[in-house]
């Protein structure tokens, strides 16, 4: 990765600097002995590097160590350590019921949460209340809001590449609303905006049970479900950004709508009601019958929606989250109707990221922008040491 | 592309020879002024590539262009045309009825075709009629095996990377057929071995309706439907190769099988008995009610099944071939259809190379590698003039 040589051009500073700072990422403090083994670099070119990033704040020299007494020979050499909070990563969860923001330092590393409620709220209220639920968390965190390099977003609907969410059946106004441009212009830094239930993949693609993955299938499962997929490690979002919109799937195969799917009387439910749909699952588990016919349909109309998605696509694994995983067990029923029709099985794993998913997800696409700050370099036409 | 300069290594012949060979491969027969122009490359260089390619039978004269007497001065110009006979291209599809092999020269022009039945025989038997029919195609075309660059080969079921069909429900015997090392034994020529569906969204985008798209899918319409997506202008072919693999996506919404679908008697038609089932298409069109019944359930299944497709992948366009696609409209409900479940709609089109659609994708794929063995060059590290 590090280049040294007799050139001392702009472009050879930067890959150095990277090579170095990827050194210092892991985490550790080390020393410009350490650095130059890490590196490969000379120690003129190390300590010119240094230098820069201590000058940038992106590298601060550590604490000494300290070791046991008289084992020490004069002065200790200089411990340099990246300084993961040069800057802030934030992620933000525009969800149903409440808005959920992630604080995060260069590491990634979460080192703040703050929620807000917005059930039943328009749109511009629930932009509003987002907007105060970054300011709030950035009080209580002391952090400036100058440190923000980037911001993840995650929002149900279809958003496009601009950031706007140019559909949303399930929050009121939501349709139209600009979401890359307003919220960019209030938190002065990049924002990357992404449909929930795809984050929530790249999310369980990071810490969850889809590490090491490059082709998963997520399903956000509620009253109306929806699908992120990732194909060779990448989101894979459509033509028009509809892929894995997948609430009317189950109207292929029966008439049911789903506000009807888990009534136990008759009388639909309250889209999204969920303290309604608990007390289902709930009776069910009692063994009501009535209400354990409801959930039956309920998961018969996950796995339908899951073995379409897979029989299109073969994933490697298919996650179920989303409210609908925590309350009742749909990973045993999945794997026995997907055994049934599918001519390869993927693993099918419950979320490991439960509620978490969609941010951290959104914390990952804002690491992303940042490691790309912190790393890329264009390597063409470099010259090799 | 082109480029020239004071050194003369393999590499700048290899790129100049292929920016040459670009510029002749548009078919017009060019002096060697009219190849600088196109190339910017200087007189020495395009007369020191074209002796190359004309040793390597790549490139040959033209004859003298016959113009009105009296109009020349001296002799003209030695005009060059790309010797597209040089090599030969082979596409195979092995259908369930019939192979049906094409043979093109290095433009991917078809120069010949032939055709053998291989209804209802054994693997064996399937591939010796294959590599007869392979025979008689070259024999016929007076073309040597020598000659052959690649074969690109369709098939039903599910292809691994190695070209071994790992599973195929419809031909009897087919699974863990090496297809690609059988083949290639016989052919002695890279062969290049892919599913059906997934060749018939190639050739379609090729030279079909969806050319232009790069997010594309494909349904081969029968009795048992398979599916080939294009995502980003790439065969998507999922973890294991069973992506597109719906056969039995219709079962999830109803419980008819396949062979029960188009029945009018209750008796379960033989799979893919095309007589019997055009036989059914006809009597629907002549208005008996019966028949018409089986085939709107027919029509109806198809829907279903690309519906869910569209749900999940969110396509550009999705085309329709395979014999269905002939014997009765489905174009209008499926767009009716889309449009009552879709967020988003693809453009829905009937298939515009019909039978010629599998065979068409082998030869792209074919000519895909022989452009990498005429064109290739890694300009990593090269001068520029």
């Amino acid at each position: 990765m590090a280049a040294s040589g007799g050139g001392d051009s702009s472009l050879l500073r930067r890959i150095n600097s990277a090579a170095t700072l990827r050194a210092l990422r892991g985490g550790a403090a080390l020393t410009v002995t350490e650095l130059m083994d890490a590196t490969g670099l000379s120690r003129p070119t190390v300590e010119g590097v240094v230098d820069g990033l201590l000058g940038e704040r992106l590298v601060v020299e550590a604490e000494p160590e300290s070791g046991p007494a008289g084992r020490r020979r004069g002065r200790p050499a200089r411990r340099l350590r990246f300084h993961a909070e040069a800057g802030y990563l934030l992620a933000v969860d525009i969800g149903m019921h409440e808005v959920r923001c992630l604080l995060a330092d260069l590491t990634g590393t979460v080192v703040a949460r703050h929620s807000r409620p917005v059930h039943g709220v328009d749109a511009e209220e629930r932009l509003d209340r987002t907007r105060a639920a970054v300011t709030e968390l950035l009080r209580r965190a002391h952090v400036s809001r100058d440190l923000l390099w980037a911001a993840g977003v995650g929002s149900p609907g279809i958003v496009d590449r601009k950031g706007v969410v140019t559909y949303s059946a399930a929050v009121p106004g939501w349709t139209g609303t600009d979401l890359g441009g307003r919220l960019s212009r209030s938190l002065r830094c990049p924002v990357l905006v992404e449909n929930d239930a795809n984050l929530a993949a790249i999310g369980e693609r990071w810490q969850g049970v889809a590490a090491g993955s490059d082709d998963v299938v997520y399903i956000l499962a509620g009253l109306s479900p929806g699908a992120g997929s990732l194909i060779n490690g990448r989101v894979h979002r459509g033509f028009g950004g509809a892929a894995g919109e997948i609430g009317a799937l189950h109207l292929l195969g029966r008439q049911a709508p789903p506000e009807t799917l888990l009534s136990t009387t008759g009388t639909p439910l309250v889209p999204l009601d969920e303290e309604a749909v608990a007390e289902v699952f709930r009776l069910a588990r009692t063994g009501d019958a009535v209400a354990r016919e409801a959930v039956d349909r309920f998961v018969q109309r996950l796995v339908h929606d899951i073995t379409a998605m897979v029989l299109t696509l073969d994933p490697e694994i298919v996650v179920v989250g989303g409210w609908a995983a925590g309350i009742d067990d749909v990973v045993e029923p999945l794997r026995a109707e997907l055994a049934k029709f599918c001519l390869r099985l993927p693993r099918v794993e419950l979320s490991a990221l439960g509620s978490d998913g969609i941010g951290l997800g959104a914390l990952r696409v804002a690491l992303d922008h940042a490691e790309q700050r912190l790393f890329a370099v264009s390597y063409e036409g470099a010259p090799h040491s």
